[in-house]
C-alpha cells in the first residue's frame, strides 16, 4: 500500500517535470496530468430547471453541476456548466479553444469529435461522469495525447436493476395493461394472451462485464436458463456461483433466447450489430433490453421487428442520436417500452458518479494518477473493451 | 406414502357412505365430495373475444375454458361457462338454483355472496382458479357445509415477480419517462429527480406467506434492507437463508419501510388496515405495491397519500370492486403504476391452475380428497389465513 502511493508520487513528479520541459501539443504534455495553476474547466450536463431544487441530492444536473462548483471556485479554478452542446454557436463550443478539463455525461452527451479535440489546444482530460464513452471520438482522444476516464462501477447496479425492470416489463405484458387504466378501460385478456413469467425463460447477456454480471446474479433466484456471451469465459468459480452457461459463440446463443439483454459497449466492432438479418434468426417474439447503446442496434430493423411481430417487445433508454428527436420511430413502434437515457443517473448514481469525478480531479490537481479501472484512453491507448 | 393413499381412500369411501345417507341439504351431504352421478358444473372466466384464439395456451378465459369442456363433457357432465356474473339477470344467476360445482378466479371475481350461496340448493364445490378466494363469501359457505379450495401455489411466483417489476417500477420512476417518450417530449431530470436505485432501500413486506417468501427470495441480491411482518415468524434457516428480518409490530416495522408490499390475503382483520392515520404514520415519500386485494387499502386515503406526495408512488393490480369502474379515483391519482387484475394470470399461471382444477374436479368425481393445502373451507371450517 505505502509501496503503491511511494510509486504514484514518483509518477506524478514525473509528470510534472515532463509538462515543465515538453512542447505545447505534444502527445506528452497533454496526457500527463497537471500538477499546477488554475484549470479552465467545462461540465455538460443536462437542464433540470424547476426540478433542479426539488431534491437536495440532485447533482447531477447543469444547475447543481456534481456539487463541486464551491469546490472548484475555491481552488481558484474557472467551473462553466452547461447543457448547451450542439452546433457552431452553441455554449460549449465556445470554451472549446481553452478549456483544460471537460466533464461530459452519457445521458446528455456532448460529441467530443476529432475536430473539436484539435480546436481544444489546452485540453489534457476528459471525464465521463457516469460509464461510456463512445460520444467520445476516442481515437482521435488517444493520438491527441489526451487523458479520458469515466467513474468505472459508478452506476453499473442502477443500470443492472433497470434491466431487470424492463425484462419483466417485457415478459409480462405492462404496459398494455398501465395504458388500459389510464384510458378508462379493463380488458385482462388483452394483456394476459401475451403476458407470461419470467421463471423458466432463457435469458441470454451480449457481454457480461460488470453490469451484465450484476444483472445475472439478480436473475438468479427467478429460475431462468442463463446464457452470457462475451471475449472471455468468467473463472469456473464465479460462473457457477451465478449459474450461467458461457456461449463462444454470439450467433449459436442468441437463438436459444426468449430474452436478451444487450451489454456490450458501442464500438467499431458492435456498432448496428443487431441488423435485419441478425434479428431475423432470433426466435420470433423474442423480446430484447437494451440500455447500453442505441447505435448497437439497426434503427430500422428494430422497428420493422417490432412491427411484424417478430420482435416481441424491445425496451431500453439509450438511442441515436440523443435526445432522440421527435420522429425518432422508435416513439411510435408497438410493444416498446422506452424511456430516454435514465437507467445510470438515479440519485444513488448521482452522487456515486459526482463523488467519483471530485475524486479524479483532485487527483489531476496533485498530479497524481486516477485507479486503474477508469481509464478509457492513457498514453495514447485504448481501454480493451472499447478496442 | 402408502399408508396416507390408503387414509385418504378411507376418508373417501366414508364420504361415499356420509352422502348415500344424509338428509340432502344438511352440512354433511354438501361439504362431503360427490362421488356418482351427471353433474352441473358453471365456470365464470373474463372474456378474451379475439385475443381467444391468438394464443394455443390462453386457456384462462371464458372461450378457451381451462381447456376442459371436451374432457367434462365426454363424461356426461354439463359445462356451463359465463363472464355475466352481476345482477339478478346475469347468465350466472340462471343456474345458481341447479349448479353443483362453480369455478370463478379473482381476475374477474363472482361475488358469491351468502343470498347466492342460500339458493345454490344442488351447490357442493366452489373451486378458485388462482389464489385468493375471498370473492366467496367463506364464514356463509362454511356454514353451508360447502367445500371450498383453490389451486395453491399455482400462481405464487407469478405474483412475486410481479410485485418485483413494481417495486423497481416505482423505486426507478419508470413512467414519466415512458410517457416521455410517447408523448414526443426528452427530458431527463424530470425523471431523474426521483429515480432511486433499489440498492440500500428497505423493504418491508406485511404478510409473509408463500408469495412474500418468493418476493424477498427474489429480492436477495439486491442488497436492500428486508423486513417482513407476518402472523408466524419463519423458521430460523429459512430467515437466515432468505436474509430478512421478522417485525412482530407491523406499526413498528412500517414507518422503517421505503417500500411497502402488501402480502396477506383480504379477511376480516385486514380489510381498509392501511386507512388515513395508518398511512400517515409511513415514511413521506414511500412506495407501495399491492398486489393482494384493493379492499386492504382505505381506497381515499391512498389518493389523499399520493395527491400530498405522501405516498410517492402505488402500484398493484387489484381494485375493488373488479373490473374497477372508468370513475375509480386510482385511475386518476399521480404517480400510480396501475394495472388490471393480471399478476396471476399469466399464461404460465394459467397452464397450472387449469391443471389444478382439473385435478381437483377428478378427485370430487371420484370422491377423493384435494391436496390439502387447498382446502379454504373444509367440514365448515376456515383456512388458517382466513380466519
Amino acid at each position: 500500500m505505502m509501496m503503491a502511493i511511494a510509486m504514484k508520487r514518483a509518477a506524478a513528479a514525473a509528470a510534472t517535470r515532463a509538462i515543465s520541459t515538453a512542447n505545447s501539443g505534444s502527445i506528452l504534455t497533454r496526457h500527463l496530468h497537471a500538477s499546477s495553476g488554475k484549470k479552465k474547466i467545462v461540465g455538460v450536463f443536462y437542464k433540470a430547471h424547476e426540478y433542479a431544487e426539488m431534491n437536495p441530492n440532485f447533482v447531477g444536473c447543469a444547475e447543481n453541476a456534481l456539487g463541486i462548483r464551491n469546490w472548484l471556485e475555491s481552488q481558484g479554478h474557472e467551473y462553466i456548466v452547461t447543457d448547451d452542446k450542439e452546433g457552431p454557436d452553441c455554449e460549449l463550443e465556445k470554451h472549446i479553444p481553452d478549456l483544460h478539463v471537460l466533464i461530459t455525461t452519457p445521458f446528455h452527451p456532448a460529441y467530443v469529435t476529432a475536430e473539436r479535440i484539435k480546436k481544444a489546444k489546452n485540453l489534457q482530460l476528459l471525464l465521463t461522469a457516469g460509464i461510456g464513452s463512445d460520444h467520445v471520438d476516442l481515437k482521435a482522444a488517444a493520438a491527441a495525447g489526451l487523458t479520458v476516464a469515466e467513474v468505472t462501477g459508478s452506476n453499473t447496479v442502477s443500470v443492472a436493476e433497470d434491466e431487470l425492470m424492463r425484462i419483466l416489463i417485457l415478459v409480462r405484458n405492462f404496459l398494455p395493461g398501465h395504458h388500459q387504466v389510464i384510458s378508462g378501460d379493463w380488458n385482462v385478456a388483452g394483456i394476459a394472451h401475451r403476458a407470461y413469467d419470467l421463471e423458466g425463460k432463457t435469458v441470454g447477456t451480449v457481454g457480461c462485464g460488470r453490469i451484465g454480471r450484476l444483472l445475472l446474479q439478480r436473475l438468479k433466484p427467478f429460475g431462468c436458463n442463463l446464457l452470457y456471451h462475451d471475449r472471455i469465459q468468467m473463472d469456473s468459480e464465479l460462473e457457477n456461483q451465478i449459474g450461467a452457461t458461457f456461449e463462444e459463440d454470439l450467433d449459436k446463443m442468441l437463438p436459444k433466447c426468449d430474452i436478451i439483454v444487450i451489454n456490450t459497449p458501442l464500438t467499431e466492432k458492435t456498432k448496428g450489430m443487431f441488423d435485419k438479418e441478425r434479428i431475423g434468426k432470433l426466435k420470433k417474439g423474442v423480446l430484447i433490453v437494451n440500455n447500453a447503446r442505441g447505435a448497437i442496434m439497426d434503427t430500422q430493423a428494430v422497428v420493422d421487428g417490432c412491427n411484424s411481430g417478430h420482435i416481441g417487445g424491445y425496451s431500453g433508454d439509450v438511442w441515436y442520436p440523443q435526445p432522440a428527436p421527435k420522429d425518432h420511430p422508435w416513439r411510435y413502434m408497438p410493444n416498446q417500452a422506452m424511456t430516454p437515457h435514465i437507467s445510470g443517473t438515479t440519485i444513488d448514481a448521482q452522487l456515486r458518479y459526482a463523488a467519483g469525478v471530485k475524486d479524479m480531479l483532485e487527483n489531476y490537481f496533485k498530479g497524481e494518477e486516477f485507479p486503474p479501472q477508469h481509464y478509457i484512453v492513457k498514453e495514447g491507448e485504448l481501454a480493451s473493451q472499447y478496442r
